[in-house]
């Protein structure tokens, strides 16, 4: 039985990769020794957003329902049940897992649930059996590293699937999933601590949107400490000889490469499979995309990486630069999102630019929404007006950045956003008014 | 005193028309005999929208807070007080106002509060005083038609400020504003009846949003009836011989327009006042702009005429194309929006198009929602996969439409919508999937 191709993992990297590659006509077998979906889809970001979609509501329940005028809701007896808010996340789950299944079958890829180990460039052992393939791809993803000798610990998959929720964790780590996980437990109203990893909470993102999270959660009084600064004994934590309450580490590590079996060596670089702009690891006809590359922890990243090897291996070339618009979104409360470049980038990049922030303390919707926190921020060239990079805070942030990624990938400038009538009353107006004042600042 | 510019009517035209000419230079007064910010304001786009979160929210309370695991509700506890939600919508509507006003007198825009008589070309006479001018805007607005010999009826402006909600509405009317009071009821479970003025609900939308909004209105069991066919007896209404319970018949009739008083003739067509290209009326130096003119209901309308009168005032040409591309808004549940062209305008023009339609049902974030009822729908020519109209049904349609509104202006094809890389999870991602789509529809 030779393959065209053979995918180890079947995250967002590899499902829509096998999606594809069997719509292209690549005769493909997709193997994974766990779930279909991968952490995205089982303990990654579709359940955490089915989750802190739940914790907005108990929030919104317990915070504005009185002011919406609901009546009948007594806020002290308003609780949370994580096993149904699972339940309603496993179905989701069910329900996403089952359109990847039939996509798959309606395109003729294969799928077997074993490990899979790399024998040659050429096959693949799985199940006591050897595939031959054609092209090989690696999309096996990543997991956090462990906490050695800590105690109770418990990573984000172990949560998905445990009955009980803390009451007081610390949450461990950096990066958007442990401000998710750090805005999941306070909408519950829990008091999580954020013992941080790295110098900064989201190292991704432009300092404006840095700067709006620190002073966020010193107005909400979040316990922030450097994660090597607490010392621990036995099951008790100290910061100096303050004891630190918790009843579970909530591991949100940087993640590591998780690597397949293998024969073959590849060349790995800082734990990562080393890959080239077509996503080709050392050896050609293996690809690897997704975690695993070290080049993005994005699901969309994953995706694109993925359908950019099918088209690798169909002889297209690539549009390196289109992946390198990848919105970052951070489904906290109220969200945030980014696109394209920002300012530090640029000045390193020594690109002359100007920003135009406009916020949402005026926009009727956000207003009538209950949901004003916010703001959007254009960095564009004054040359051609081009815009060059997005950030917004907005309770709908996650979907409103989709019209920036549209916005950057044509290549459009302030006068586009300006000229583009938006709907009233929208939160993204905001779109507009920032565009006509960047296009009445660049007029003066 | 000379003005360069008096505009009659402080709604969605005159304001923001009015800000632009004070940015602009223009001496300008601002005569309103009610409120700042018009009908839109006070009683249209903005409260009616508070008021539908308010009821999206009890909604969601009652319906779907058990299985998100939200404990403590007794759903038939929850009620609803309409006179806090009118006092959340007040707040709102007295912050926007207070942001009019500073933002004329940033702009050193006056304002008066006087019923306004046109005297002359250039003289405008209010509170006892004449004004002279340059140019004259006319943006005074509209009100629904007047239910004449009929009982218990209700505008929507006297609903605003009433104390009590009806519990039976007949909702008396067509359009937009009809379906989202229906829907406003609906939502608080309450049983509307819609007696409707035209022949279809929403004429201005494609025939598939049509359509779904038919179907769910025979799946939710509204009862439906065509308003001629009403036969009222006093107080008691019926269709034949059968009685429909009402309290209350609540105005949302197709509006007519304001006309200010004025013993300058201008044109008028159908009631309205007629206006070129350049929103000029019979009198080159008076225009008109907003529902006044007959040309569309929509406020984000009004505000782009408004602006297009400044522009013309200072000799700019005027883009008609981009006035063109309004997006249609409906705050229904789920929410409805569109733009560009519908199949039937297509049809009418003779324009070869195809279509694509994505549903959200294995949308990763709408069923982490609890909101996938819905689908995109892009109409796109084949030659240049230009796309010429979008459709959207989803909880935010709303906002998901200034991604659409974006790409007609900017002339963007399918293939841009499959190449602008989405972020998942959003609702968002259904344009880069129907795009995707109907990349592999062209390239069959």
């Amino acid at each position: 039985m030779k393959y065209d191709l053979i995918i180890i993992g079947s995250g967002p990297a590899g499902y829509v990769a096998a999606i594809r590659a069997g719509q292209t006509g690549l005769k493909t077998l997709v193997i994974d020794k766990r779930y279909i979906g991968g952490m995205c889809l089982n303990w990654g970001c579709i359940p955490s957003k089915t989750w802190l979609e739940s914790a907005k509501l108990y929030n919104k329940i317990v915070k504005q329902s009185a002011d919406f005028g609901i009546t009948g809701v007594d806020a002290k007896k308003i609780g949370f049940d994580w096993k149904q808010a699972r339940k309603r996340s496993s179905d989701v789950i069910a329900k996403l897992s089952r359109g990847i299944e039939f996509l798959w079958k309606k395109n003729g890829v294969e799928f077997l649930k074993a490990e899979a180990k790399i024998i040659s460039p050429t096959e693949v052992e799985a199940d006591k059996q050897i595939f031959e393939t054609k092209h090989i791809l690696i999309a096996t993803g990543s997991r956090p590293a462990e906490l050695d000798g800590m105690k109770k610990v418990l990573g984000v998959e172990a949560l998905a699937n445990s009955d009980s929720l803390p009451e007081k964790p610390i949450i461990w780590g950096e990066g958007p999933v442990a401000y998710e996980m750090l805005q999941f437990f306070q909408l519950l109203g829990r008091e999580p601590v954020l013992a941080l990893t790295g110098e900064v909470l989201l190292p991704e993102l432009d300092e404006s949107l840095q700067s709006f999270v620190q002073r966020k959660l010193k107005k909400e009084k979040v316990t922030v400490v450097p994660a090597q600064k607490i010392r621990f004994d036995g099951e008790k934590a100290f910061i100096d000889k303050q004891e630190i309450e918790y009843d579970t580490i909530l591991n949100c590590s940087l993640r590591k490469a998780v690597l397949p079996k293998s024969k073959v060596e590849l060349q790995l670089k800082d734990g990562f499979i080393e890959v080239n702009h077509s996503f080709q690891s050392s050896i050609p006809n293996i690809y690897a995309a997704g975690d695993v590359n070290g080049k993005s922890y994005l699901a969309h990243a994953a995706s694109s990486q993925g359908l950019a090897v099918i088209d690798h291996i169909h002889g297209r070339n690539l549009d390196v630069d289109a992946l390198e618009l990848m919105p970052i979104n951070i489904y906290s409360d109220p969200e945030i999102a980014q696109i394209g470049k920002t300012e530090s980038q640029l000045k390193a990049e020594g690109v002359e630019y100007m920003t135009q922030q406009y916020s949402l303390a005026a926009n009727g919707k956000a207003l009538a929404e209950g949901a004003s926190e916010g703001y959007l921020r254009l960095i564009y060239e004054p040359k051609y007006s081009q815009v060059l990079g997005v950030q917004i805070v907005a309770s709908n942030a996650t979907d409103m950045i989709a019209e920036a990624a549209l916005l950057l990938e044509m290549e459009g400038t302030v006068y586009d956003l300006a000229t583009a009538i938006h709907a009233h009353p929208t939160v993204s107006e905001v779109f507009m008014d920032a565009g006509s004042q960047a296009v009445s600042d660049l007029e003066e």
